[in-house]
């Protein structure tokens, strides 16, 4: 099999660092610690992947080797498929990923293309060349609590008892997250093996198969204000309606079992893992029949939490529409996670901001990490996130940080770190870019633009003009994908990455695209009617001319 | 009620001409000549808009007066949403209109969020400003005549005797684009209004209502060789079919009977005009059901003619559907006008290029007639069309002049045009644009990119790319639509737009935009492996990476 890695260190392999940058960028998108498949160039998220197929790679590498700082290079689902002349001012690579017309946008046709050679799924930042591991759950969720904080409790869970269920994957963040912001968490999960990881990592402090132990240990953790996580050997379809006969109500409750997919993702109550397994195998139907039941029961309890005051919210897995699907119709009472959270946050144009250290050398993203103490001294919640990252974050690849800035932290940030690289500080330049998950990038009605304040969810004008306003402004790269996060035909989202080398134009091309990248996503909230991102844009000068 | 009209002469009321080129153009969209509702910002095309409603025009008039050179209005369907600061070689207007999440993209979705006032429809020179009536229409038959000619006949139509019907609004430029190819044409039309309308404009030689008469008045003149047109007065679904009984088979067959809306645009046989309308009235469905028998006969003659030899061809009014959803199983084997002519051209980079004169001046375009000449001098097609441009078009707001130019030759015209501004003679810059229906900015599988050799019909990557690219190459202004055309759910596609102001910067930015902006189309049509793309690439010294 074949291995790709990044090339580390100052020295130039292509002309300029832009196109260096690129480069290393896509090859590290499949180095083998950070892609899921990478001898199938698949990264991340189902088949998201980096380039169409080998040859597609290496046309693109040798591409990059010899391109001018006033060309450009395009790549379609992967492919590279012409170099023009442009200026220096513009980005040398535009990509457009996995775009099908409207009425042929489904995962049928989209598999016959994909089979013919003709296109290629990008998700978000696998084709877009800027995926840097599995940081982003955990500053995810670590954000999503800290914004449910802000929210309800005043900026902290100190004191509060969060109740949630599935330590998997993404799910077993949660504790962490939630310790994180001072607060204490009960999470049920059916699979011993599952919080034993979490216990080895210390994403998760401690656990129990009792009930009552684990609410006494509660009880204690909130008389003491103490952070506390606490793994439950059990099923929440079991769980979570005796809290509600005991009248236990928990201050947050959330889900992240992977109800989306109920045949492998959820457990029915009554089986353990095994017999679950054997289960499905066996009998697919009734294992699904019982799924639909636990569901129920499982989000009726949630409901009735609810009704009794607690703070509930879905975590993108789907498991309303499940219980919607099979006689809970008020189910889409619990209300998604983007609406309920971080919809304030992208109105104030924060989002999964990042950057790379182009050097490989760690000591360059230590470096940056004291940049961001010592430009915000005043944000706790960041210096907790910057520490806790540099605490538990193992690297993937060449070594990253995410972080969520706002509009006008993100330009402050950008313009330092290319100061930094100007002043030698840095080994080498550095790589900034985002998710695409992100605040003015992105159209998905089922998630980030759910219920969206004028019913706008679906207007994808949006991604474009933020794609086209990236390339005006001077992005190193810039993409746009359909499908990403929630499938074919269900989102378009856009992506941009810039170089920080140090140079005059980078700075004037930073101050710019990072001032305008996030900018866009603030205004497209003031036009929907939230009154922070209109305050937001006041602060920040932005300038909306229908502004009243 | 509020009349638009442009401003003329070349005195700025805007900041630089670029900005004030947007001006102009958003207002001479509008301008009563040109639009067909202006009370209602409609230009064309059904609902075609060229701002959301007159607050937000107001608007955009009043950003673009005060926009600096280094400053970029974005507009979200026809709304003015921000201004950023990006750079001199940035576009200064970019626009998205119409765009909608794959899932949601269906004219009832959007007739919604039209009525909440969030969404506005852009067709594709209507809401990106650079619709110049009806001029188009003329030279775009004019073109696929001349490809038949080319595909079919040895480059010309002498001799050669067209059938086609319906000389209505589009339909009415058939006569004299056959005639300005040399060919014969007789034009079925069952209206006697409209044969009087083309008779009185000289679209149409002559006209009778016996077919005898018009067989002998063919056959006479291909004798003589020389071009004629005649309408005769009957019903389509009558004579094709008795040609075809006496053994007369035409050379090219198609159709442009208003077949897409059976129930007002087709008149089924046996009918007066004032008896169609009647029943129209009294028994649509019995309407409907003579509609169908006789689009059946009339389709089943074209496909007889088409078995003894006639090349024909469908001219985009869907009569093949119409005709298959009612039992002709082998509607299909009927061509579509875009595989079948148009897609040579778009190969060569050809497409619906145009330029408007600024001034106001009727006398700057003949002056770049005149360059058109000088510039492509043993270009004999170009030259008809040029002399028969002058002679039969009417202005329509500012003088304009449609010219299918290919690759190479936009760069040539418009580095000419920028010269002749910069030396003074031409009164004020020139803009430059094209359709969206063009070589690299659409993806329509019912149309533009209907049968694409490798199937990839409904890819829209390309024109995601074609506006990324434009905006990278220092167009003036550029937008991406969705649902031109074809309607909401069909087709995405971009329209680029640059102003020649005589300065060095435009000459610059023209000689990449329009090398670029059909460069992507050439090249789009190489991936898809046309050989004529292929030759055009390499004559152009296009870069394709991945060139065998
Ligand atoms: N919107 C987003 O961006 C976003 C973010 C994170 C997660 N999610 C969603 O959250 C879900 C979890 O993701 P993951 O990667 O952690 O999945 P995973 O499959 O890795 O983990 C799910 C866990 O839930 C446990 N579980 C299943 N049924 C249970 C039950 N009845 N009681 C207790 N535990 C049970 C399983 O044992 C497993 O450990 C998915 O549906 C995912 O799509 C969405
Ligand atoms: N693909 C394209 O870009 C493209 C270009 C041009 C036209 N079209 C299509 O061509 C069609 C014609 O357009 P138009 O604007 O000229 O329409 P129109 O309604 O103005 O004219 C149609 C004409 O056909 C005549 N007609 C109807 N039934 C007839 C019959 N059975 N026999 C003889 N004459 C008959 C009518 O009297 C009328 O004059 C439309 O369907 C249009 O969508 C498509």
């Amino acid at each position: 099999m074949r291995t790709v890695k990044a090339p580390r260190g100052n020295a130039l392999t292509c002309k300029s660092w832009q196109t260096e940058a690129a480069m290393r960028m896509l090859m590290n998108n499949l180095d083998p610690e950070v892609a899921r498949d990478p001898a199938n160039l698949i990264v991340y998220g189902g088949t998201g992947k980096a380039a169409r197929n080998w040859e597609c790679f290496d046309k693109i590498v040798e591409t990059l080797k010899k391109l001018e700082s006033d060309e450009t290079l395009l790549v379609q689902s992967g492919k590279p498929v012409a170099v023009f002349k442009t200026s220096e001012w513009s980005p040398r690579v535009l990509i457009a990923n996995s775009l099908l017309v409207p009425k042929w946008a489904n995962w049928e046709y989209f598999r016959e293309l994909e089979e013919r050679g003709l296109i290629m799924f990008g998700q978000m930042t696998a084709g877009s060349w800027i995926y840097i591991g599995t940081q982003g759950i955990l500053q995810g969720t670590y954000e999503t609590f800290y914004a449910v904080a802000q929210k309800y409790f005043e900026g902290t869970l100190k004191g509060k008892f969060v109740l949630t269920a599935g330590l998997g994957e993404m799910g077993g963040a949660q504790p962490l997250a939630v310790t994180m912001n001072d607060g204490i968490i009960l999470a049920v999960e059916v699979d011993k093996r599952m919080i034993d990881r979490r216990l080895k990592t210390g994403y998760l402090d401690t656990w129990t198969d009792d009930l009552e132990e684990a609410l006494r240990l509660i009880d204690e953790a909130r008389k003491a204000q103490k952070p506390l996580s606490i793994g439950l050997l059990a099923n929440a379809a079991e769980v979570h309606p005796k809290l509600v006969e005991s009248g236990i109500i928990p201050d947050v409750v959330t889900d992240q079992t992977a109800a989306h997919d109920p045949l492998n993702g959820y457990i029915p109550k009554g089986l353990t893992v095994e017999q679950a397994a054997e289960l499905r195998r066996n009998n697919p139907q009734e294992y699904l029949d019982r799924v639909y039941d636990s569901v129920c029961e499982h989000v009726e309890a949630i409901l009735n939490m609810k009704k009794l005051g607690a703070k509930v919210f879905e975590y993108g897995n789907n498991i309303r529409r499940l219980a919607y699907d099979h006689g809970v119709r008020n189910a889409f009472e619990i209300p998604g996670y983007v609406p309920e959270y971080i919809r304030d946050l992208f109105a104030q144009g924060k989002g999964p901001f990042r950057w790379v250290a182009l050097s490989g050398d760690p000591e360059d993203i230590y470096a940056t990490d004291q940049k961001v103490l010592e430009l915000f001294p005043r944000d706790e919640h960041l210096r907790k996130w910057i520490e806790m990252a540099r605490e538990k974050i193992h690297w993937q690849g060449l070594p990253a940080r995410i972080c969520w800035l706002g509009q006008g932290e993100r330009t402050a940030m950008g313009l330092a770190m290319n100061e930094m690289v100007k002043s030698g500080k840095l080994k080498a330049p550095i790589v900034i870019g985002r998710d695409h998950h992100d605040t003015g990038s992105v159209a998905s009605p089922y998630r980030e633009t759910e219920a969206m304040k004028d019913g706008s969810d679906a207007i994808a004008d949006w991604p474009i003009l933020n794609a086209l306003l990236n390339t005006a402004s001077g992005a190193t790269w810039v993409s746009v994908h359909h499908g990403g996060g929630v499938g074919i035909g269900y989102s378009i989202h856009a992506g941009m990455v810039i170089v920080a080398d140090g140079t005059e134009l980078a700075r004037k091309k930073l101050e710019r695209v990072l001032t305008n990248d996030s900018g866009i996503g603030v205004i497209r909230h003031l036009d929907a009617g939230y009154e922070i991102a209109k305050k937001t844009a006041i602060d920040q000068h932005l300038n909306y001319p229908m502004m009243k």
